[in-house]
């Protein structure tokens, strides 16, 4: 099968650098071209990437793409991962669309446009047709998102458990990981031994976003859920991994071994589409009564390219009428670039692109 | 004015060096002994313990207290300050109360009996009076306890919120400093770039006694307040001070400017008392979008002897009808020993010891 | 090949887990015994332990292992790889040789005897012939000890210099991670925000171990390398990786380039062997003003079995007729079980086990 | 005795932020200007900064420094404490000494120049009258350094261990805190759970600055000293202190006994004059064997307005004719704004300014 040439924005950043990492030897892509900004042009990529993550090494980064010289993006790419800030994202993204280049983006700029899908395969997948109402898409164009990091693991058990159960509130606080302020990001001086309880439009994203994806879509438009969502957010000292607090209202009373077996039986819609970067299970439940752990758990999920992939569960239990738990997720790979990797699969699967 | 003799037990541990420093030089009380387990029997107290604390550095440290031996518990002793584990403290404390001692503990063993009182001198010192109901009371012993220290803190502003709009639902997570876990505690491999989503039986603690710290008394016994709480608790790596996520709902709907003034309003009951520890404001409101935050206002409190002793709001918004904030207190001040020598302050005030 | 039966000792902590994780799907060795402390006995090993690295997961654990009850030791074991803490050590391991086992230990007990080898492959694989001197040799019994996790590191590096230029000096001063103290190990209280200037013995193990490591064997001992050492330990708020300042004096005055290619090219006396653990290059030199750093670089080393297997070096320089430089390596991969298991490797290879 | 008026440079940042706080109610002199980047011009001292030490913290904050505007300079001030960094600070300095005000500074800058000080009182108050052959001391200008961060805490035992026993050779290892690289500084990605084995030019101005503070004064310029300086400076995860590995040779052999007492007696030069800002004993030798640590002792020092201006040591140990040790000084507050408050204290003394 020939691969789909692709290009990435943004490629020296955090998430544009996991981005390259899970394109590497994709069975579905190639990456043809490496975009960035002034401060990285000419350079090669090996040069200007500083790879924190132990899975993904800069020994075992592919020597093709090391050598790469990072520059403009190429023209004839058959799609883009972007991972350029969001306020560049809105202008740059639109341009690319229009002249015929499909988007898969983690920028936040246009996930509340009309017909612009946030899109996870696993819950929504239906969302994708939303592309045919772009006014690009007759070029070829269109602008695929996938959802802020910290709404994105919680979507999926959210998801799972309203299908069940009827959600009807969501109060969540986050505990969310230093590498989803990019780099340089947070000062460390405002990091070590601390903790910041304000992140820019983090809770305002959360509850406008939830309501998108787990909600409807017609050729008119999204329909929001009707769930309400109270959150949060809040920066803690750890490198990957957004944890997050949940209390939840249901319409039923499910037990928390009713919520249990609902969270870890959820194989999600794409299932049987096999996406390379789809875990074998999206959800996984933790018995133990300290998981998860953004240290042990960030990176859970099978088979290997879908490390990081997988929303881990812990400590469900019951309180007056409510459920609790902890969710983490890896912010960077299920919640930045990952999520955009794998709706481009979708896409791919379903024969929309390439 | 004479000051009332005073014993501490478990003088080494983090609660302990708490009461030691909060004790030196006080107005009210001086300290004859020193207590704790056998590991530090017989050593002078400037030997045994290490204090972290940059406001009460070992080099101020009293020079009598430093030179004064650890020894077995003062017979004499008007009042003993309890910063001794839990499993000891039940028989320990009891044993004291029966010689006809006054106990004010950090504790948890007696904070659920039914004539124990779990006091905050701002907002419920009615409930000292529980006392005389103790078996014990006739011998002039009896047990005060403080509350847990991720009640505490929020205790104050809930108190507050609840005389002007009336309480139902708290929906509280925690960000609770390493130093709530005492010494040697937290193993620093599960501390550094993590967070424990566990504290063992926390949640249930802040369930039970919110709801008797907020309620009433009658000589039957307390009156649980009946509003509900959803606690998840989790661990951080912050020495300390403890940061709390609050969503509230109440029987009105106050604006956040609402809420915000009648937590900056708040004096407390037990304000015309002046008592040395208390703060001049017990409830600080912060303005900035990014407070409270532990490393910058985790010693908050005015006069220098109240310092670690106010609870600092910050982040007060409304959403979907619920108020959301973010509160904050020194987990080992005023959570642990500054709570129970706030309470001795209010029994001598009121000439119930001395 | 069939693979030799194997044993680990002390498998549940920190060096032990190391040891299971390397030696799953090995193709020399089988484990078929794990044991550990009585808290373990009876479990099965995937309940019993908690792996915080990224590399080795829970979820990528063998399933037969995983499911491995942890218990007394195999008598049938060819080899023991030992984990457990040196004042068990001693005598435990004595005892196994004496049976006949071939003892491969992380424990320091043993390092100083006479005719035990403190072995490290690419330097001294002539040192394994002293085995063939311990008492217990004829009946198949003898013990070979990995050094110190401080002193393996910086050992390979200097003795690839000391062959070159003629070392005569080392200053060395510790950055030790949280890692090599064990589990519980330090205090987070002690650790988060702080560096704590003191390991026990490590200094005095640093400056016999390097002499002996780097020295010479007749059959009638070890005969030290006469150059000195001077240490400095320090232990860091860093999980995995030792780094270390090392400052030399060499006989001859090479200059940061000599330095750095002597380095580079060091391949190691058993490169021909192929040992699977070996990194191809045992020594990474990078170039880079700022490296090598832990989060970065701890898991250097080629090919996959082999990575965390590798010393990173970095900043060389002259300065006043001394070389600087730093030095990074992994404290329980390297500088643990991975050191034990590459030296079983040797002696498989070798022909002197199995 | 009327105090002297005195103007702060780069008020807003880490180093003018203690500034600020040092020369709140000081004896000597009296801040009537703040000057500061663009970014804060016009605002209140007290909305503009951001106080993380414990010790100063914004509710002591003197009522009117903090409602003091920022601005530009005072014309009339007669001193300068000036804590820009040092690209800006070279034309600054050097103009307000033109223009007849004596300038206290932390910036490098002109820190090698032929008649600018370097100042300890301690150790080299002669080096004072250096000013007087700068060009514009006739107009009542001139400019004097405090040392940079790392080389002033080791600087006076250096310089007492110097006196009785001949210093030849400082083999240094560094352990700086992070906010010796400012504000936003080091980021929170390079920070948690990490080493960064680099900080610009530090090396460089350790090996100079230390020759010339501990060297000789005469009107033809500075004669350095003649030991010589090996230095690997490296930054960890502390916020405040740095400790720094030292490897000390003499001309004699004194005992580690020795050694203390050298360093426990010594009283500093400058003793009798009773700077406020200088503390009793400006060496601190601890006996314990694991300090001095960051989190303990980086505000030693006493009486209060001298805490963080003591260097404490300890682990003092012979090996192979070298004498081994740690060192702990505060790097914002003895190495560098108190440093500086410390000079323009000397020179009020001695009658050199006011």
């Amino acid at each position: 099968m020939s691969r789909i040439s692709v290009a990435v924005l943004g490629a020296t950043g955090p998430i544009g650098q996991r981005f390259v990492q899970m394109l590497e030897d994709h069975p579905y892509f190639e990456v043809e071209g490496l975009y960035a900004s002034e401060r990285s042009d000419g350079k090669r990529f090996g040069d200007a990437v500083k790879i924190r993550d132990r899975r993904f090494s800069e020994e075992t980064l592919d020597t093709k793409i090391r050598a790469m010289d990072i520059s403009r993006i190429s023209k004839n790419a058959g799609a883009v991962f972007s991972g350029i800030p969001s306020d560049l994202a809105g202008t740059a993204e639109s341009e690319l669309a229009e002249r015929g280049v499909a988007v898969f983006t983690n920028a936040g700029s246009h996930r509340m446009d009309k017909h612009v899908p946030i899109l996870i395969p696993e819950i929504n997948p239906g969302h994708a047709r939303s592309v045919e109402q772009q006014d690009t898409y007759g070029r070829g164009g269109y602008i695929v998102t996938n959802a802020n990091c910290s709404s994105t693991g919680i979507a999926i058990p959210l998801s799972a458990l309203d299908r069940k159960f009827g959600l009807r509130e969501v109060f969540v606080s986050t505990y969310q990981a230093l590498s989803g302020a990019g780099y340089p990001g947070v000062p460390s001086l405002d990091a070590v031994g601390n903790v910041v309880p304000f992140i820019d439009k983090e809770e305002e994203k959360m509850e406008s976003e939830l309501a998108k994806i787990l909600g409807g879509y017609s050729e008119d438009g999204f329909i929001p859920a009707d769930f309400k969502v109270m959150a949060n957010c809040a920066r803690v000292p750890v490198v990957d991994g957004h944890l997050e607090s949940l209390i939840l209202k249901f319409d039923s009373s499910p037990s928390a071994e009713d919520v249990a077996s609902a969270l870890s039986g959820f194989k999600g819609e794409s299932h049987s589409l096999n996406l390379p970067s789809a875990p074998l299970d999206p959800i996984i439940v933790r018995t133990e009564n300290d998981r998860p752990q953004p240290a042990y758990d960030v990176l859970a999920g099978s088979p290997e390219r879908a490390r990081g992939m997988a929303s881990t569960v812990g400590r469900i239990r019951e309180s007056n009428g409510y459920c609790k738990m902890f969710v983490l997720s890896h912010n960077t790979l299920r919640g930045g670039a990952g999520g955009s990797v794998l709706n481009a699969e979708l896409f791919k699967a379903k024969g929309l692109i390439g």
